[in-house]
């Protein structure tokens, strides 16, 4: 046996023996190498073997780390949603999860929050405290409809970053994505209007819908690829579509990442149609690996896409602190947003801007896409051991949601009830779909580390599962 | 000659001398009785008589000032919009208004915006520079629809100065007061229908209704009195009208303030018709006198009405900080937030409950009710003194915004234009019309006591309509 291959049987049992448990760094090759007296090139073979086994994962500028063990957890199937447009319904569910429980000791798996417990965001505080301190009267009257300038070059700029050119002038400040995609949306449609959109869906672009008089029609979309580009061109030669609207990068349930040939067919499509995209890309800085993929609207020489993103969820929730890049339809949205709120408030908006300016964001970003993917994998490992059999569970390239799909019998708004006395709550399917759709789903956070606490809450989950199966067996 | 007659006489010679100019005070009745040797009693007559004739005016807890002198001007008249629906234009000359120049020295007649120049903000200052200092990372996780229990608390306490019982739980905050009143509307209406609203209007709520699909019915408007309510009751007959919308309180342009019985008037036929209303209060706390009037919302026992407020008039516009109690609909409204913005930031409804908290709020609106009220009476002195023959100004008994109706050759939009030149804008009255009325009128703010360099631009001003009116009456 080789020197390498002993490296590499011992660090096996490590890993297995719970030594370095998923989602933990290995040591660095210069520090095993000198820790077990072997040449560095030993080392870099031994671990190329873990990675080529699958029992550890490649980070840029950052080493190597335990995977999940095993064979990879079964991908939910393809979606099959019903097909023809829908009112959408399900807002009790979601003003329950929005409302839910604030009390000590509450384990909220349904909301979709970073963590903000990270000091990467200390200059943040710092910058809101000068911008709110500098908030002499005149700030106060602060007013432009399209926001900050400062803080639309800075987006302008990031926006490289996905392959796209944007001048700061195509951008609006909106308070939050909410706004960005409801004024896209108003922007498109008329009332009775039919809105295609991948499926599951983003409850907050579904209800939109529902409150703008629009029909959803859900696209079948895979775990893996995205929307069905082949079922949505029959959708649109079917019904009168007047609009599409996707989430291409690290999707809200559903966690994948559309390769780029598709984001182009997709664009096809739309031009061929003569119809506008609007891109949700709220997650996609948060795609694990580097560089991040180029959104749909880095594609589109014609401002067909009309491109929504925002802070809520790469820095914090509670900055409601959005924007759009509306392409064609510029002066359109600015109306929507003049209606809806006029302008944004400056303090959050400077406080972005020299967060931005200054590289902490950059910084933060590199830091929190590495915690979101080592929970990523903590978390798999958890659900795969403790949640019944036939589960199946997305794989996310980036951000912190899982969507998890139980047997059949389990109803995922039953469950979040029996949870409520355990003090846990989780994001039922039922509200990422138009037709009650995906009702033994759920969606799931793992912005943290599972500690604790988060292992038993998981647990509890489980438990709770299993007995609405066992319940639906028992003939009563 | 009584020793009274003798000093009323000399006093009035002092105030049509200029010695005491229109909005200023006069001296205490003590300081007055020391200066001339006189008794209080004489200097109390004297000043009783004073205000009789018209030259002065007491006010609350102040004392005497001086009022526009000789006649009052005529009111504008009584509108006369076209009684039939219509939809809504004038987008261009809005954003026009809200995007002018802020190049230095610009007199901007036309915005809305009050004096944040003013000590008594500085708490909030502190309040807000605490507020984002606090934001420890908790608070940027933040996430009520309903918005901070404590601002709301605040409110509800604020509440029974304008007769209203509030419960801090049927208040929701709003980004402003424009997302309250765009909440309100979508909550009442579906799009086609008819809003009967009072002429002229805000544009921020014409334009909502324009964008939502809606149509206004534009009711003709008494200066003094508000909307007609026996006009209102006729085209209700005529028009399947959906819902009420209205100002009563220092109504937004025309300045009247709805006495309390045409209010329940009004309460009384939207019992009939079953019909909301809409009642705008953004400048309700503006109002000169004290107590300020009832809202209709303090007359209604249904939760028929929904009343939405502000702190962008009483505070500062750039706090983006508005509030909406729905009645009946609070469900409803509640969604509406949700899918406009989800929730409104912490940073400034912390800060404003603060400032509240501590009656910091009711001692700026002290000081700024009798600062507005002396910028009035200058404001209409000048306006009266410089402007064409034949203009009619509103009286308005609270804000800082006067209507000024010039004769009908001059044309504002023209006018605007001309102003450009000068660096001095003013808002058309077009714009707060859904039919292109009130072209010879505009809107201008008196948030400041004019200076020598507001009344040189309102020079400029009433320069350039001359030069509008002679173009028309000159044969090409």
């Amino acid at each position: 046996m080789k020197l390498y291959e002993q490296l590499f049987d011992e660090l096996i049992n490590r890993i297995e023996g719970g030594y370095y448990p998923v989602g933990s760094r290995l040591p660095s090759i210069r520090a095993l190498s000198k820790e077990r007296g072997v040449s560095i090139s030993t080392v870099q073979e031994a671990y190329q073997r873990l990675e080529e086994s699958g029992y550890t994962e490649v980070r840029v500028k950052s080493g190597y780390y335990v995977r999940a063990r095993g064979e990879s957890p079964e991908l939910p199937d393809v979606s099959r949603p019903v097909q023809r447009p829908l009112e959408v319904t399900y807002w009790d569910q979601v003003y329950h999860l929005l409302t839910g429980s604030d009390s000590d000791g509450h384990i909220a798996f349904g909301t979709a929050k970073p963590d903000i417990h990270t000091p990467t965001l200390k200059p943040l505080l710092k910058a809101l405290t000068n911008s709110a301190a500098c908030t002499s009267e005149d700030f106060l009257n602060y007013s432009s409809m399209h926001g900050s300038k400062r803080l639309r070059k800075q987006i302008a700029r990031l926006a490289v970053n996905s392959g796209c050119n944007l001048h700061p002038d195509e951008i609006i400040i909106t308070s939050g994505c909410q706004e960005a995609l409801m004024c896209s949306l108003r922007a498109v449609t008329e009332p009775g209007d039919i809105v295609a959109i991948d499926s599951p869906s983003f409850y907050g672009s579904t209800q939109a819908i529902k409150s703008l008089g629009l029909k959803a029609l859900e696209i079948p979309t895979h775990p893996e690829t995205g929307i069905s580009i082949e079922a949505l061109e029959m959708a649109i030669e079917q019904w009168p579509v007047k609009a599409i609207q996707v989430t291409p990068t690290c999707n809200n349930p559903l966690g994948y990442t559309m390769p780029e040939g598709r984001r182009k067919e997709l664009l096809r499509l739309a031009q061929q149609c003569d119809l506008p995209i609007i891109e949700d890309d709220i997650y996609g800085d948060l795609y694990y690996r580097s560089p991040r993929p180029k959104t749909i609207k880095s594609f589109d020489d014609e401002g067909r896409v009309l491109l929504c993103s925002s802070f809520s969820k790469t820095i914090a929730y509670g900055l409601r602190l959005g924007w759009v890049a509306p392409g064609q339809c510029t002066d359109r949205v600015l109306h929507k947003k003049f209606i809806s709120t006029v302008s944004s408030p400056p303090i959050q908006q400077e406080a972005v801007a020299d967060f931005i300016e200054n590289g902490y964001y950059e910084r933060h970003l590199r830091v929190m896409r590495q915690q979101y993917q080592q929970a990523r994998d903590v978390m798999i490992d958890l659900v795969k051991r403790n949640f019944p059999e036939g589960t199946k569970i997305s794989f996310p390239q980036g951000g912190y949601i899982l969507w998890v799909e139980f047997p059949i019998e389990v109803d995922s708004v039953k469950l979040n009830k029996l949870l409520e006395s355990r003090n846990i709550s989780i994001a039922p399917g039922v509200i990422f779909s138009a037709s009650g759709k995906y009702r033994n789903f759920i969606r799931m956070n793992f912005s943290r580390v599972p500690d604790e606490k988060i292992k038993t809450a998981l647990k509890a989950v489980a438990e709770e599962a299993r007995n609405l199966m066992l319940e639906e067996t028992v003939p009563e």
